[in-house]
């Protein structure tokens, strides 16, 4: 345990940017391969400042990756129809929006008028419950893949690269014997994340206001699939247990009691408020502040396979 | 305005079992004339007596309508499995679920979950998009009917009864000159009512913690539908202006501020509480307590039209 306020020098910071680069190259490449220039269309209906900003790397990465991308500023009662427009145009290949518009329960309505032949955030129910029931494939003949949802899959991929699933193991059970605590429980990043990491074997506790779960993997009736229970255990002790604590607290006030942590711990912040305190690093191991640029690159990737899916439906056409 | 605190003898209750009698009567009728025995499961998966009251009542109004109703008791973590496997089950013509289970995005979810060709309730995404656009049908040729989300449809159909809808106006257009104001603004019942009236021809105000927004119908880009905008008025100065005045606020604490309402307004409560004190009756010429056999006449209606829209869909194979 760290004793001193000096920061212990053994904790390596990992900035997104990294993480994002090989999978940005690839893309690049993806896109070269094809016949036209794809075309990704943003939807900005707040004055979010944290969401511009995210827009703003969505726009620069896309078009150093060969996308157009299209930032579309409506009103946000015009949004709807705005979206529907765009699933109606053959002209947009991916279509994305910059939430929170209205919050809650109409944001997650809207996310269903996006048509999920060009949903690259993978929020549409299909996906969504296709990931909860590990089901990778949209067709029987497994040619169309299910979309991951961006920031969870964004969270996975950067776990891959610190070496948290262990590559040795195979394929499905990389993070066998790993506990992790996800704080956040919404339906966009915190559930799918807790439900993606059981599935791979990790035991997680997803923690929020309202409680904390427990997700494992196991079988459940027809899917193979992860369980959950409500499970009564204080946050000090679901993270002293964990290898890897990650954060989502939309809240700038949130401070994330680094003191709890395992000696070399890895901790992710996904949140676009900084959840962690600078001392964290007296504590983790490996910690990664922002994960919005492997977002992007995720999302990006999503696109492709949404091309990549529609090339397949024509084929059968 | 009463002076007094005695009850006004001008005011009417109007309880929702005799505006559910005649619905109840068709429904038999229609069951009568099927070849078969439609089969109803309502999931209910919490502790809530409310709820279960709900389900009692639901039971008895099916069975007396000659369906077979079957409650199934599950655990939270076990209805997601259970719906799909109802879904997948040719027996079961209608499925339904007692919210709320986890309560927020999550529920959302699970609505989902449930098969569109089921939803007893209308809370699928299809009909309620079809629902906000004002669209009908399922199909072009307009044989198969869209599903209206059964609470907001009940309250429809109480105004209806009340002599709120004007039946010498042509039809879609019957609430023209009415203003309402709507005290909820939940995806499953609130918001829905507000747009049904406004399509209906209303000026509604639908007020939730967040604020208040105006509904009225209009053309927007493509769809025929409502318009909504926020609005800056008080809860008094909106109800001031309300012929109508609709309560949905899950909480015993809450009471409706009844001195605000015009003399003679029509007050309906759609909430398990009872959201207007006793005094609403010094105000009020028609008074509404509770809507809930209604709403499960309104989801037996829509029971017999999914079976219908099943045999519709069989024609064409």
């Amino acid at each position: 345990m760290a004793t001193t306020s000096t920061t212990a020098p053994t904790c390596k910071t990992l900035l997104a940017a990294t993480v994002a680069k090989p999978f940005v190259e690839e893309i690049k490449n993806g896109v070269q391969a094809l016949d036209r220039t794809p075309v990704l269309v943003g939807f900005l209906a707040n004055s979010d400042p944290a969401a511009r900003m995210y827009a703003d790397w969505t726009a620069k990465t896309a078009e150093s990756a060969g996308f157009i991308y299209e930032l579309r500023e409506v009103d946000k009662e015009e949004l709807e129809e705005a979206i529907i427009a765009a699933n109606e145009d053959d002209a947009v290949d991916g279509i994305m929006v910059y939430f929170p518009v209205f919050g809650g329960g109409q944001d997650q309505y809207l996310q269903q008028v996006l048509s999920k032949e060009k949903d690259v955030e993978g929020l549409s129910h299909l996906y969504i419950q296709n990931m909860y029931h590990n089901v990778r494939f949209l067709d029987e003949a497994e040619t169309q893949k299910s979309i991951l949802p961006c920031t969870p899959l964004a969270t996975v991929k950067i776990l891959e690269f610190l070496g948290v699933y262990n590559s040795l193991i195979p394929y499905g059970n990389r993070l066998y014997g790993k506990t992790i605590t996800v704080i956040n429980r919404s339906e966009i990043v915190g559930r799918p994340l807790a439900a993606l990491l059981a599935n791979d074997g990790a035991t997680v506790y997803s923690v929020d206001i309202t409680g904390t779960q427990k997700f494992t993997r196991g079988q459940a009736l027809k899917h193979k699939r992860h369980l959950v229970a409500d499970v009564e255990i204080s946050l000090q002790d679901a993270v002293g247990q964990s290898d890897v604590v990650i954060t989502g607290v939309p809240s700038a006030a949130y401070k994330f009691p680094v003191e709890y942590l395992k000696d070399g711990a890895v901790c992710v912040n996904f949140s676009s408020e900084k959840n962690f305190p600078p001392t964290v690093k007296e504590h983790a191991s490996l910690y990664v502040p922002s994960i919005g640029k492997v977002t992007i690159a995720m999302l990006l990737r999503n696109l492709l396979r949404l091309i990549d899916n529609k090339k397949q439906r024509d084929l059968l056409k």
